[in-house]
């Protein structure tokens, strides 16, 4: 693994455009920033598709789903897709209410994905969908959804992302386990937000799908590690919160090097 | 007063349903987690009532409204009150424009709240409009609106907690005056919007409306005691804020026996 | 220059109603609590004139546009125009789309700003706009473009405030730098809505535009100093942004007259 990759972020800072969620978009333009990436949050269906166009990436995620804003999601995707841009997916709840999955359903009929970065239950959700199988796949057991997640990546031609006590990796041939974190980082909110942030960081520093999921997993694991580790006695999720920006904002390729844990896996389809 | 109720939030771990404003949006999601419950926050009017059926508390908080959240929120909580899932409103602003008293109006006649938590200004409007007074109550002066919010309670079937320098909760039957917390609270935006999100927790964990006030009510004023007492010269607000979430990732019902400050009274009626 | 005049904000504790964006809503609510003003955000349409009567300044901030919010934000401007209530612009991002130019052309229009407050990328636009040379100023060299923002003060009448390395202040007659600031303020999201809600404290704490505009971004400045100094080894963004907040909630006349860096100029027009 070429964890090097990631300098490469700070070096070309990439303009990341953003239609997210109002509970975690200050966080989102906060860990862009950390990364060494410029974000610009926009979902006005009237200008999405042209600041789309401008940027280096594009990030949707449909934590806090509106109409309007689903239109501008499609808009902004459509024309990333136009214009080479990479687009990164985060179904925050898919499979929670029929609104989030229709809006998913119509994201991925209309945008070419990357990366879909989810945790199991939403990605559970898309493979079960798409299988027919509803959205009670067994979401405890990551394990028996691995052949629908590989199926689900060869059939959109994008890579998944899955994030957990053990994130997993694929874009159907390809594999990787990630094991870095810490439960703390499930104590904040937006830690997967801003993961899939950190994915189209990479994706607009021109470094492929695949590895962008990879580094992002393992930087925001670490980030959580150290973190943790530099708590003291009294201190708790607020201080952990500041201190997983902080070492987001000091992250390059030398510490990814020396604490990532990542294994890959070369499948053969 | 069994100040371990308030263990178990962490103990159920419920999911709470928050319709609310976007400033303090982010904080409340962080406090509900600080607590050990689970936010989600949906407020399009596709998903309202769907989200509110699954979850174990609605919370309402009209701090930016706009018509279509309004929307929202009267089927969130329609549908809440329907399956026996209770909720709290927070009616930040309600006296300062027309949209927000016909707002608390509107959700009033349509949601049976278990909770409405205010500051004095906020609930002496409510008070104002029902009794026809207008909204000039006197509102430096708690004592003499205290008939006027034990009527209100009675006829709304809800308790009322009114926070300010001493905080007050009542059903119409029961009372309680709770003094903890420090002025710097009212130094940081959405310890209000926070306050009543930790009364949604409490709701959502099976206890019942009047101690989730009070429990509530304790606890953030406690965090924020406590918070006040760890800044070094030269901290501020932000620190101050920082150190609030903190205290309250640590809150339990044996710090809430040590420091709370509560007095109950029984009201003949 | 009168420093004092900062501590009239915390003396009259002014009622700053802000029409801002979704990603710095929060962190302009609490910069405002810090400078002792008291913040409401309201951008529904239906009660936006009715605030900005009731209040002491009025902050309109483009970043994140909606239709319905471009809407409230006029009606808020012309309100406040007719009430003799201070109002200042940000106008974030005014080059980047179609929509920004059309809003910010259609604010200038039909509200009076006392103050407008941009990068020089921002200012530049609405100064090519008007001179009919497009966006394509160069935007690098601030030196060259000072005679179109001389020119555009004199024309609206206004004070335009440039951010920057080293600040700029105009209102086409008299003129001011200000030296102070650290890059690192341009690491975090927001500071430069934050910078912009400060002016409309200064604004409704009765200070004069050209004033304003020069307080503002010398406390601004001085809080990033030292936050900036404040950081021991591995801290990072996390903990400057904190800092930056404790160090704007303890801003006062008399440090500013300490630290700040500012050069008066009498201009002859």
């Amino acid at each position: 693994m070429d964890w090097k990759l990631w300098d490469r972020i700070a070096e070309t800072h990439p303009l990341i455009h953003q239609l997210t969620n109002v509970v975690t978009v200050n966080d989102c333009a906060n860990i862009t920033l950390a990364c060494g990436a410029s974000p610009v949050m926009a979902d006005a269906p009237e200008e999405a598709a042209e600041m789309a166009a401008a940027s280096d990436a594009v990030v949707i995620n449909i934590g806090t789903l509106r109409q309007d804003q689903l239109d501008a999601m499609a808009r902004a995707g459509e024309s990333a897709n136009k214009h080479g841009v990479p687009v990164v997916l985060d179904p925050v709840g898919a499979g929670a209410t029929r609104l989030r999955l229709e809006a998913v359903d119509r994201l991925l009929k209309r945008v070419k994905f990357s990366v879909i970065r989810g945790n199991s239950s939403e990605i559970g959700t898309l493979c079960g969908r798409r299988s027919g199988r509803g959205v009670d796949a067994n979401l405890d057991d990551l394990d028996s959804l691995l052949p629908s997640i590989r199926n689900l990546a060869k059939e959109l031609q994008t890579v998944i992302a899955v994030s957990g006590p053990v994130d997993y990796v694929t874009d159907g041939k390809q594999e990787a386990y990630v094991e870095n974190g810490t439960p703390l980082l499930t104590r904040v909110t937006g830690t997967g937000c801003m993961l899939t942030a950190v994915v189209g960081c990479c994706l607009g520093a021109g470094i492929d799908p695949f590895r962008s999921a990879i580094l992002s997993l393992a930087a925001v694991g670490i980030a959580g590690e150290k973190a943790k580790a530099s708590l003291s006695e009294g201190e708790g999720i607020g201080t952990f919160r500041i201190r997983f920006f902080d070492e987001m904002s000091r992250m390059n390729g030398e510490t990814l090097e020396q604490a990532g844990k990542v294994k890959l896996l070369e499948k053969s389809v």
